[in-house]
């Protein structure tokens, strides 16, 4: 009987997981009306939603789950889309006044764009914590800082020749939204709108919106929020499996400014993770450590709710990502104690500048999180190492990991210290007098030194891995190396220009 | 019943699947000789080939099948050949007069390396495409064109000192086929026989051939053919499946200049790719977008035939990749519409260079295709775009990719005048008096400028990911920066040199 | 009937693999004691335990293996350990005189470090093989060579800045910890104890351990023996499998020097294995060719046990990895046939320096191994390569590479005679002169001709692969640009400084 019960519940089990059925998956009338069209023009987009959680489950279920595994975290979600599933309506047609790009189509007020603000109808709490992420500022703390659009002109904007020198213009819009902004997210804009001949029904109007399309973290919306959800949870998907897996954050985190991907995926952990994951269990929630998986990934550490095979929760989850973090390893020009707002261009360090240190390495302490803030997130943080390792071998690696952050900015100071001996030479324009700090050959030399190789060097530290990425790949090497070239530029303009300015 | 039913179905599939069991697959006799000794001693191969589509289906059964699920393109086979699956001897005895290193072997008359010419006995249509495809001219293109010849040398010519100068000289052919025509493919030939003890035949007398092992693109066969159909479709499964992953891309599309692979990956079509596409078929002809797969892959975009859920053709097959590409984005110097005939040796630019474009930037018009041609091309690789994303997504996105083609044209400009100004001084040999524009330290330092770097930002845009490699992977940060180098470069050298040449 | 029967099989299997239930595994009362407070406190360690061949197979069941199937391979195990599987107390409390981390732990004489002394109880002749293994030499080696000690101090040491030159100190413990020692293995030192306040069980002691945590391959242990066997087989799983995978081999050969890693990924082999290995089988012992998998891993080439599908053993495992390595590729600074002695710290070339080769590249003959070794090493690699090639591509496999190793050889030299001309002109402090070599900004330049480039040839064409990585990333290209830009720096400080030294 038993047997038979067994077999009963496989075949139940293989059919159900081949035909994707839900029975309990009522879709609104405004939605299936979507779908009969959208499922021929964009049978992809269609596929993706059909195969997501929000197409099989109501925010009433979704409300009825009570504990760590509840995944919607509003208190109350209007009572007109609790008995449907998540659809195209549900949330292209939410709030349509506050949209400025809302339109009428085939009857229906429909926004292209969908904020933040539209998923905090059901996910609350992860639009509140995202919104004092730090991410959720990537658009203003940019656009917002002089002295970041110094250095984004000089990367970025358009270059020309004037009697000798290379002039750096004003960035085009268009490659701002293509290269810094991709990420970082870009401000929207409807500019008019504009009839198109649509194959499936004639002449329809939509809106123009300059800076689309784009899911930077830090996206302005039409309806003045911040962000993107689907940033890291993909359309029309929005997978939470996805979303956990490293290569969505590897999107924005594998260059040498931030080589968190590389980093994770040359070390001890991200081996794991690449050699076992396909037998990991990256849907479940609570998230539990050694049963659903046996070694971190980004999510892990810095955002997921982890419980341990007791069902303890050993962290909450968070979608303000520095709350794990008492450091911020990426220097600016060095590392640094987390700013405590997510807004940075407000800080201003000794020497007036929006930056959280100075030139010569003192915190804008003022502005940064206080030593008793940064033990709050470190034992965060330890907590979770704590799972998988013992006491001695986590207080081993902090220990290193914090004597590597001053070590690193010892070095950015060495070589801070021949820029400034450059600047003061007049080699080079400084900032003081006039000049933009980032935008000629040596200033290039010198800011990779804390752009790119400290950085390297801390998340290889950081994550206890990826030694190649602190040394050979972009790490030590490279700083020393630059550090001697500062030096042997310096010394050979002192000899051709003993007494002019270039 | 139907329980039953099921159960049986279970249990036939677990069973078929795991023996790899095919009633219907007739071995020729001379394909059981070649087994019977070469599982022995090659077992890897012959283990590749009994689980290849090749062992299990015969022509007779390929050609049976209508529409576009068929996966063999020619219109007849000989007859010989419809009744037997397609086993050594099928392909390695094909046109046996054809191949000059044709020989004896245990009284058949076989040759070591097949050609897309043997091939397309088969798959005709396959091997007319890529006959056309710029791939099948890779070696004659980069050994034709004196140009290329220059940078070949200036790369991968063996290096000596002369009178405080570093000659290149004329590469090895090793080299070459270890360095460029490792991708390219190196020109074949037989240059004689050597006799060899073998353990299970005694002494056998082989062809000796130059250039072998290879399976670049563009390789030069023994019966005078071009290209290696495995380059993609890897011997001895010729597995369909691996072409459609992105890894087999990244054989030779990896490196910085053509970063394709890197870019694809951290883009948000490579993150779906990686974390999903483990439960994706890839063996699926044709394939149908979001049912098969929901995010594309290489071989999506620029080959596969797809079809929608209804089984509507979106786009054919093709095997002359650049069929939907109306741009390359590969910079030589300046990215330019794409070149008309897949031999570009014949092309000239305003200043008669084998280049599609002046050093200036103006364009080899006549060589290239036209802008209505580009339109169609446009139109075909957009409507894959149109599967998943609505039109004021694809059409803002192309919008900023040609944008961006004409900012790093722009950038190249600026690089391109500064080394000109130092050709002009006299500080670098220009080609105009003799010299190789591309072996001198500061020639080297500009060639990065649109042989990496501006590259790497097209393919960054065009993939609308990857955003580290638009910025600080080898993208802006590094060509503004190489930009401000060679400035740097000039006018030290304008100083301490200030008559005299170098 | 049959089918009945079949329909129990798959019901079972699918049970037991579900549960992970194993009937005969009885669990020492030590390691039930050590799990029931650790399975609470670290279900990250228990769980990656639980999921061990170690958790289901004890000794005595092992030794009754016969065969190349046997994986235990001591010829006696001590009784005791005999009827339990290897458990926490089974490695943890072994040998406890010879550790000097031994501690009384709730009654128990526990040590935190295992060491391949105490894996060698059951794994005998993998841990002498490893122990002649140039990997276990790895701390030794580096620290022991007062010309590394130069290399090492110019790349991690302190800087600081001395009348306009810069300095680098001896490196702090903690940077060589993070840096070269992650991979190379620190000097473990137990100094002292430490009382700490534990959640579960209160005060207790435990050992304070200088350069812990680590895992790097030369580790020097508290038992004296050097190397970690968790370098590869990753705590506490243990696992085969992962080892045998390339991701673990990446955690150290991924960055410049040794890009191993990123060719294998770039390879035919690579992508094959990327695109396939989900269905191969890596727990098998022995690793079948063309049944367990179809293409090469590391291991495969570089360590396991491989029989073909007659079972006939092709070669034999070794944990003396260059046992199938005729040459280093890895040039110090010409590649060169492998040292005799894993102890590289003997080595003195011609001129009395601690390197293989000459920096003019005479070969230290004396501490290499001899033609014949090579060629008997060598006919083991090719046998591996012969299972899915043919004779006619492995020899011109083998005569492209080894002609490879020459030509890099060759360009080597073309760099270190403009470096020896620039240490002869004194614009750098020469070794015999009483600098060190390689601190100098034209001194690191050149150090990356055979740090990185040569390498990065030399892995390329080793792997018969990974094209880009012999071109254009971090190969031919970066060479030959390095090698015109010695000469371009030379030349100027020629003009520059015509009288004086810098």
């Amino acid at each position: 009987m038993k047997r038979a019960f067994f077999i009963v519940w496989l075949v139940v089990f293989v059919f159900v997981a081949g035909s994707g059925f839900c029975a309990d998956a009522p879709v609104s009338d405004a939605t299936s009306e979507c779908i009969d069209c959208h499922a021929m023009i964009h049978p992809g987009i269609v596929a993706d939603w059909k195969n997501s959680r929000h197409a099989a489950v109501t925010p009433q279920k979704a409300m009825a789950v009570d504990g760590p595994a509840r995944k919607l975290s509003a208190q109350s979600v209007p009572e007109k889309l609790q008995p449907v599933v998540v659809g195209c309506a549900e949330c292209h047609t939410l709030r349509p006044k506050a949209h400025a790009d809302t339109f009428d189509h085939n009857g229906y007020d429909l926004h292209v764009v969908v904020s933040p603000k539209d998923c905090a109808t059901c996910h609350a709490q992860e639009a509140e914590q995202y919104s004092k992420n730090l991410m959720s500022y990537a658009y203003y703390n940019l656009s917002g800082n002089k002295l970041y659009d110094h250095l984004k002109r000089s990367i970025i904007g358009k270059s020309s020749l004037t009697k000798g020198k290379v002039v750096f213009g004003q960035p085009d819009p268009v490659v701002e939204a293509d290269a810094c902004y991709y990420c970082h997210g870009t401000r929207l804009e409807v500019i008019g709108t504009e009839i198109r001949d649509t194959e499936s029904a004639g002449e329809l109007e939509f809106p123009k919106i300059n800076g689309w399309p784009n899911q930077g973290v830090g996206r302005i919306n039409l309806d003045g929020s911040s962000g993107s959800c689907s940033a890291c949870h993909t359309r029309h998907a929005f997978s939470m499996a996805v979303a956990r897996k490293p290569y969505t954050c590897k999107e924005c985190h594998v260059g040498p400014d931030v080589p968190a991907f590389k980093v994770y995926a040359a070390s001890k952990h991200g081996n794991i993770f690449s050699s076992k994951h396909q037998s990991w269990n990256f849907d479940t929630v609570p998230w539990t450590i050694g049963k659903d998986f046996t070694a971190p990934t980004c999510a892990t550490c810095h955002v997921s709710l982890l419980v341990n095979s007791d069902e303890a929760v050993i962290v909450e989850r968070t979608h303000q990502m520095n709350n794990r973090l008492p450091w911020r390893i990426y220097g600016l020009i060095y590392a640094h104690p987390h700013p405590q707002s997510p807004d940075t261009t407000i800080i201003r360090n000794d020497d007036d500048q929006p930056l959280p240190t100075s030139l010569d390495g003192r915190m804008a302490l003022k502005y940064l999180i206080n030593e008793s803030e940064m033990q709050v997130r470190a034992e965060k943080m330890q907590a979770v190492c704590l799972n998988c390792h013992d006491t001695s071998w986590v207080k081993g690696h902090w220990k290193k990991f914090e004597e590597i952050i001053q070590a690193t900015n010892a070095e950015t100071l060495t070589a801070t210290l021949l820029m400034g001996d450059i600047w003061k030479h007049g080699f080079a324009e400084a900032l003081d007098r006039g000049g933009n700090p980032f935008d000629e050959a040596i200033e290039k030399k010198w800011s990779r030194t804390w752009l790119f190789y400290a950085n390297s060097i801390r998340f290889s530290s950081a994550m206890a891995g990826g030694g190649d990425y602190g040394v050979f790949a972009g790490g030590r090497y490279q700083f020393s190396q630059a550090i001697v070239e500062l030096n042997d530029w310096l010394n050979l303009r002192k000899r051709v220009f003993p007494r002019t300015k270039p």
